[in-house]
């Protein structure tokens, strides 16, 4: 494997390109751009540049649509409801999260459903956006069957995400983003990709034992993080997406999906809490006494500050050459007979 | 070590008097016994009776006011907050879940602060409250500093358990309630109490090296339960139920503890959500069929069952011979010098 370097302006005109020319709008262009770019600024390789070719395979297959026009409705003055239109989750993202702030700064929390969605990116960036309006967000996403729950060897749970950001006035918020898997499976594909083995309990193979073999999981089932416990979080954040949205669990995510590559429909649940209406106006200095006595034990950090350093650096970014490549082939024309969004 | 055996009755009638006895008046002893022996019931020992002479001490030094009576004011439609006029948990949970409930329901969403209370008990009475009721409960709280943050050695988090209620029509609710410690500190005080040895990863001693030995443990640090990722939920936890409350840190709530046994001064976080209002009157049979893909695995269970298999049985219960005599002992009148909640 070779690395070619990029810099984030020639990563965005890539992307806006490769968008572009397969069927997206500008509204969804721009959505997916700060998405797959942010994701680059930030190190986070597994759900940037990594995505496109899925987020590609889903517009010419017609499973998403690029010009889908988000629905936003507010159902009570605390529950945001935003349909995708079969788009992918960026667009409606950004579309929900100014009613959903709203209303967490005049309530105290609110909370936003997404239905009818393809999610395929990081959860940071909405629960960043959030904290960057001084509330604390907290994401849930479940995702395709390929996680067992504890105990068991078949897959039922997504790699089911759980991102959680709080807001520091003068600093990046604290934030985290973490599959509710041993590891996240884009972080396997590309263990396997790069010829790397795994740690032992990542996951099973496809006869039911532990694999340190990224290929061999991928063939097997992943498994969730922490034993029990994590198992529980994991099944939280399962029944937080789907049944308190209304949209697929994972199994049904994979029964729904066309096997494109790209991301299945699904739902998103997100929860906004103003600590200045819940907790009263000396929050955030409470709160920075905390992050005081945090920072100054030993061998810990806290959670988010790698990747805002990384956000920080204005060094061009290394990017795998073939997939570089791959993306410039999907800039070009195809056959009519597969070309998409353009019906 | 030996067992008596007692009848559920037999122990909520030893309760009653104890509380009694020591200058709770009838509400704070009637919440509190439903808390001890619905404990007891369900087989969770460490929230039980265990408990009790912890909560002796803290009325007994004054600490805690057994005759507290909590006040609840609704802050905003979707916002109940809870002052426990220092008194033990219960109590204000109780006076306030009736409101949280109407809130949700109505709004799809409603968050609790507690403040100024001192909770000793397990959490999962408070989600199964609200799950009784069709809604998802989830609560936070955290507690003294025990629990080292992911790479560190030194205490900072409490055990910080998180507790979860899924509702189910015509079943019992799906319930966790788990310490984000590697091992919640009741289990390994009962583990040094019977000799017992625990798992590796459950604390470090004193040195800062990984333990077996709960005594060793309890002088040094428990660890997080999953590693970098469970580290990550008890921090999540810490910062909703001190930061987003505005009470206590744990490190605040050591500061501010008399150090008699019994629990600190504390907030704890609470949020209900209708499933009905987010995802609509289908829930429940969207979310039964989930149910039934994971009751099919091989090897999982259902968080919860196990508890409410043993609330089921009508047999007598098995109680530590010693801790019963000591409870024994605090229902008998003390020295005037430190008698009890008679000022």
């Amino acid at each position: 494997m070779a690395e070619i370097e990029l810099s984030l302006a020639e990563i965005e005109s890539l992307v806006e390109r490769v968008f572009k020319s397969n069927g997206c709008d500008d509204s969804n262009t721009e959505a997916l751009v700060r998405t797959v770019v942010s994701a680059e600024r930030d190190g986070c390789i597994s759900h940037g540049l990594f995505r496109v070719p899925g987020y590609v395979a889903s517009l010419r297959s017609r499973k998403v649509d690029g010009k889908a026009e988000p629905q936003v409705s507010k159902k009570t003055p605390a529950l945001i409801q935003v349909d995708g239109k079969s788009g992918f989750a960026p667009l409606a993202i950004e579309r929900g999260i100014p009613e959903l702030a709203s209303a967490a700064k005049l309530l105290g929390i609110g909370i936003m459903t997404i239905r009818n969605s393809h999610h395929f990116a990081a959860l940071w960036p909405e629960v960043e956006s959030l904290a960057s309006q001084q509330l604390i967000g907290i994401a849930c996403l479940n995702y395709m069957p390929v996680v067992a729950p504890f105990g068991g060897k078949a897959p039922l749970f997504g790699t089911n995400p759980i991102a959680f950001a709080w807001p520091r006035e003068n600093n990046t918020p604290l934030v985290f983003d973490m599959a509710t898997s041993a590891m996240a499976q884009g972080e396997v594909q590309i263990a396997d990709r790069d010829g790397l083995s795994v740690p032992l309990g990542t996951g099973l193979d496809a006869h039911g034992n532990m694999s340190t073999n990224p290929r061999d999981i991928l063939d097997g089932v992943l498994l969730p993080f922490g034993g029990y416990k994590g198992s529980a979080i994991a099944l939280m954040v399962e029944l937080l997406a789907a049944g308190a949205t209304g949209d697929h669990f994972s199994y049904e995510a994979e029964q729904a999906d066309n096997c494109d590559g790209g991301p299945p429909p699904g739902g998103e649940l997100i929860i906004a809490i103003s600590p200045e209406v819940t907790a009263g106006p000396d929050w955030s200095r409470h709160c920075e006494d905390f992050f005081t006595r945090f920072e100054a034990i030993d061998g810990t950090r806290l959670p988010g500050m790698r990747r805002h350093r990384l956000r920080d650096g204005t060094e061009n970014r290394c990017v795998n050459d073939l997939l570089l490549e791959r993306i410039e082939q999907l800039c070009r024309p195809v056959a009519q007979n597969d070309r998409p969004g353009l019906a």
